[in-house]
Formats: structure tokens, C-alpha cells, sequence
């Protein structure tokens, strides 16, 4: 940090266990990268290439060469996996795996219907060859989960073979753990806390209002997902409780 | 593409005559430029200098010369066309296309009140030198024009020599085609489309979900504007049937 | 500029002693500056590192010299005050300025409970070394401040040695002028300027409408803030009358 600030939380460091920020990529320049890595590097643990823009992305190969010479993982949005599922394609989306040389893959259902056991096979396959992250949560509006619902398919697919499990939200911040207004589901969050370890649980929080409820209720060292690039600086100072937002919350009067 | 997905809808290539992408300039830049041409210049067939922000850019001629040089024809937003109209210096606006050797001009009236013979008698008179579109409708959301109207001045800016008519949005999505709330006039846009050539028409539609309405209604290669530069990767997807938005649209999953 | 049109509002020019934009970077990365700079660089009489963002910022020397090479003044959030304040390491806060060699500094209480004698003090000592904007607003939505007393806080600001006192926003536009909504608290704004000489406030506007608020009230050359990078090049257009929202404003069609 560039100066001292008293009774600020101690955040974790790369390589993270706990407090990762995962951002969402969907169409950068190359340059754009490199820029993003020089200002964000330290506070970024893994990229996710959105949805499936990764098949119209320009030099792929050295948008990806980039990021690993940062040492940042990539994976490719869940809405690819399910485009190449739906078309009976799974193979073909193994090469592409291969192909681009990429450690992480997600599995996801959130604009298909696959049934669970189904799903879980497919984790199970991929987590012999890459880290699997997968998905709960429809990206249908119309489709409510209950929480139960969450609960199971969490620990299922966690004893499948996924290494973390995503907590589902759109690049805009509606629809699975938050409703279309973009507010929380809180009883839902609370009520998978009470079953699947905080650690494994990567929420997909884009708005500033949500990322700070998942601070406040779970502490500096969330893992939070699909952050735009430019709010990555913006969300540390949430986390160290150095914005507005944040700023009372953290802070031990006692010590100062 | 980096990969072969089966059953993706066909995109038309450059130069299109239809599957157009209109993006707008508003500031970017000629760096920014750069990193975009060089990351969507495949999906780009024209760009916008939006309103009047041309009067205000540094190297203006550098930032021409840059789109240029990538076979991006460019024009001036309406806005500056009627800047200069309702100041009495159509003349001088003349000399401003030749000094930036502008290929195309748009002839609009969203922010000033114009005889429609006059409008189109300066698209007659400045489709002699340039590649005219015209735009209809209003950017003051309590003019609203009856749907017979826009087809009326559509037609006859076509007649006067118009390549292309636009249908207006204000930068944010509102106004002309849409309701403040952004949504789309339906019934305006299947009336204009039962007696002006879709390929004809230009659709302003910079929220996600008013391109999503006009993929889901007129395909692939719909020709859509006013779409921001980060937001050219995305649309593609979109239109490709790659974002869950418009996922299940394009399928025939007895191919797969 | 880049062509002649007639009746468009005189500009100011750098250095400004009215019509000050004031801009806010909340992590851009060093090129990304460099870019800003030579955009926008003619626009933006000072910036502002957003909040903490600079506790977090890469590289905070190179980005400070890249706005002083351009002659741009830099200042820290007035949030990263507070932070200090209320740790009791305000002579940290004054180490700080002096390590990174700052002209400018905020004193505010959007996030504290500052006596305000004591704020008046702060604003004393720190202009004895720095020119001080102060701020006045809270960032609490609950605490709403009436107007006699935000004229009297300001005035006692600047006598005690703040050279301009800002009006609170958030980044989001919110709370301190605005209300909830966005909307302009007008009464408020039209009190204070009964008191409070214009050129002495620097009133944060984050959002087009209320942008497009301000300079219809005090004209092309009133002071603004929280703007955003790539929006400074669009409120130029809109305080010369040059974009929908203000272009009938400034037009006197008898000189045309």
C-alpha cells in the first residue's frame, strides 16, 4: 500500500484462499489487457472471457498468453459450455480446452435444462483434465430455485469434483441470487451459509450495492465475481473499508 | 471464428449490405481508437463522431485518418448538421465534409424545427457529393410522431437520395423509436417495416435489451446504431445467438 | 476548435478562474492517463483520485507525474481524509501531501461526524501548505442538511481559508444535492447562491441531466465535478449548446 492507514482489514494475498476477485473480460484490446494487468494484477485471482465472447475475440491466443504471463487463470464463460452441450458438441468443446491450453473450465445451466446428474457427470469428466468452477443459479427471471434446491446442487456438484461453486448473476446484476431490481436474496445467501463452506462459494455480484452486502455480511475477504475491470480498484477500497460504503464498518474506534 | 459451433447463424461479412453495426465515437481517444479497430474492426462498418463532440476533439484529422486507414467510413452526428442549419451556415457545414474528406453526412431535424421539403432538399443537395443517412424522429420525448408520418418522411428521404434512413435514439436509449423507459414502440417499428425495406433502415438501439428485440424480430444481420465501442463484442454474441439473451432464438436443435 | 460556428457561448480558457471541470479517476491505469491527457487534457482543470483509490493505486508517483507534466492539478479524495481523521492520524495525512508532493487537498465530513469548528481548523492549518477545497453534504441519504445551514458552513469554510467549497455527490449521483433519484435538490442549489458567490462552489455532477441542470442555470462556464473521463468531452458539447440537451439554450437565432 502507499502509506500507513491504521485498523484497516488485513486482506489476503495472492496466491489467494480466501477473498478472490474474479473480473469479467468481455471484449478487451490487447493493450486493454496489458493496462488492466499493470493496474489491476495484484487484485485480480482469476478472468472469466464472458458468456461466449471468446469465439468472436479477436488474437485470442495472445489475449490468453498475456493473462498467463501475469499468472492470472482464465476460463471461459458457462454460456459457451452450453452452447457446445446443447449442440451435442461436448468433445469438441474438450479440444477447446486443449487447444487454448486452459487450467479452469465452468459448467453451467443457466440457459439450458440439463439434468442434474447429467451436470455433475460433466464436472466430474472435466476435473480429471482442468479446475472446474461451476454454476447455480437460471439466468431465466421465471425460474425460481429454492433455496434447498441451491443447497443440494451446491454440495452435489462440489462432491462431483468442482473445486469452487458460482452463485449466479447476469453481467448487469439481476436474475439468480438477486432479483430483477438487483436487490440481494438474502434469506437464500444466509440459508446456503448455514451448508456449504463460505470458501468454495464464488458470488456473482457486478453491482457496487451488492458487492458491499457480501462485504458487510461475510467480511473483506469474499470471493466476488463478475467485477468489470474498472471497478476492481473501486471494490478493494470496499473491502479495506475505504469508501463510503464500507467506511464505518470495519473500523475498531477502540484502537485509534 | 477460434472454434466451429454447429448451427450458428450466419453473419454477413465486409461490406455488408445488410448486418450493419453502426458504433458511436463519443470522445474515444486515438489510442482508444486504435485498441479498437484492432479488437472489433471485423464487426464495425461505420462509425459516428456522436453530435457535435467532433467540434470539441484533438486530431481530429489523425482520428479520421486512423478509421480510414481501417476502411471504416465515418460521419458526423445530426446533431452538427442542424447546429449548423439553424446558425444559417449550411455552406460552411458544405466545407467542413470536404476539409475532413467525409464520404458520408447525416441530414437530421431531431433537435430543430424543419420544413420536411427542406430537409430533403438538403439531402438531395448533399447526396451529390456524399453518401447521405437520414434520420427520423424526434430527441424531444413530447413530439410524437404517428407512425404514418415516419413512414411518410422515410420514403421520401429515400426518394430525395437518402442510402439509409435512421430510426432516432438518444445516446441513453430513450426517446424517438422508444418509450422514456427504454422500451421499444413495437407497433411503430412493425408498421414502418410493412412499407420500407428493412435493409433500408438504420435501428438506433444502444440498450441490450432493445438489440435484443430487433435481433429476435428481424435476424442476424439486422442493421442496429448508437452502439457504444465496448459493447460491439458483446452485440456480436447476441446476434449469434451466443448470449443467453438470445440463446434458444437461432437453435434448430434437430441439427444437433 | 476544429471549425467556425457562429453563436456558440464563450469558453473559458486554461487556467480557468470560472467554468472549472473537475474530473475523477478512480483507477485508471498509467496509459489510460496518458490517453486522458491528451484528449481530454484542454477540459479538465483538476482531478480528483476518487476516494482511497489512491491507497490502493500501482505506480502512484508515475500517475501523479504524468498530470503534473500535463499542468493538471491532483487532490485526494476527501473520503481519504476522513479516513485519517478519525484513525487521529491526521499528521499521517499531512506526511501523505507532502511525500507525494500535492498542492490540493479536501477536507470533507461526508462519512464522519466532524464538529465543525474543528473541520474549520483542519481547513486552516492545511491551507497554510496546500490550497484546500472543502466539502460540504453528507454521503448519508438520512442526513439531510437544510439549506441555512449548508450556506453558513460554507461560508465559514471560506473564511476560514478554503479556496472553493464543493457540493457533495456520489460517484452515482446521489444523496448531498441530489436526491435519491438523481434529481436536483433546486431550492437548495438556488438558496446557497444567494449567499455564496458562484465561482466560489464546485458543485458534483455526475449524470448528463444534472450537468445539463447546472449550465442551463449559471451558464457554459459553471464549475463542475465528478465527471467522468470519458464524459468530459461530452459535457464540453453540452455546455456550447452542442448536444440536444442544451442547443436551444444559448442560440440567439437573431444573430444568425
Amino acid at each position: 500500500m502507499n502509506y500507513v492507514l491504521k485498523n484497516v482489514p488485513e486482506r489476503t494475498e495472492k496466491p489467494r484462499s480466501r477473498g478472490y476477485t474474479m473480473a469479467m473480460d468481455k471484449g478487451l484490446s490487447l493493450r486493454e489487457v496489458q493496462d488492466f494487468i499493470d493496474s489491476c494484477g495484484d487484485y485480480v485471482d482469476i478472468v472469466k472471457l464472458g458468456w461466449a465472447t471468446s469465439y468472436v475475440t479477436k488474437n485470442l491466443n495472445q489475449k490468453l498468453q498475456l493473462y498467463r504471463d501475469a499468472g492470472i487463470p482464465v476460463y471461459l464463460g458457462g454460456t459457451l459450455f452450453e452452447a457446445f452441450i446443447i449442440r451435442n458438441q461436448f468433445d469438441d468443446y474438450r479440444r477447446v480446452l486443449e487447444k487454448y491450453d486452459l487450467a479452469y473450465a465452468e459448467v453451467s445451466d443457466g440457459s439450458i435444462t440439463l439434468d442434474h446428474k447429467k451436470k455433475c457427470e460433466y464436472i466430474s469428466i472435466l476435473s480429471q483434465d482442468v479446475t472446474v468452477l461451476s454454476e447455480v443459479g437460471s439466468k431465466d427471471a421465471e425460474k425460481i430455485i429454492p433455496p434447498y434446491k441451491w443447497i443440494e446442487q451446491m454440495q452435489q456438484e462440489l462432491d462431483a469434483g468442482a473445486w469452487k461453486v458460482i452463485g449466479e448473476s447476469r453481467e448487469a446484476g439481476n436474475v439468480g441470487l438477486f432479483r430483477d431490481s438487483g436487490e440481494v436474496r438474502q434469506g437464500l445467501v444466509e440459508e446456503i451459509l448455514t451448508k456449504i463452506p463460505e470458501e468454495k462459494i464464488l458470488w456473482e455480484a457486478p453491482q457496487k450495492a451488492q458487492q458491499v452486502w457480501f462485504i458487510k455480511l461475510l467480511g473483506a475477504n469474499v470471493n466476488l465475481g463478475n467485477i468489470a475491470p474498472n471497478e476492481v480498484i473501486p471494490l478493494e477500497t470496499i473491502r479495506l473499508g475505504l469508501r463510503g460504503d464500507t467506511f464505518d464498518h470495519f473500523l475498531d474506534l477502540s484502537n485509534c
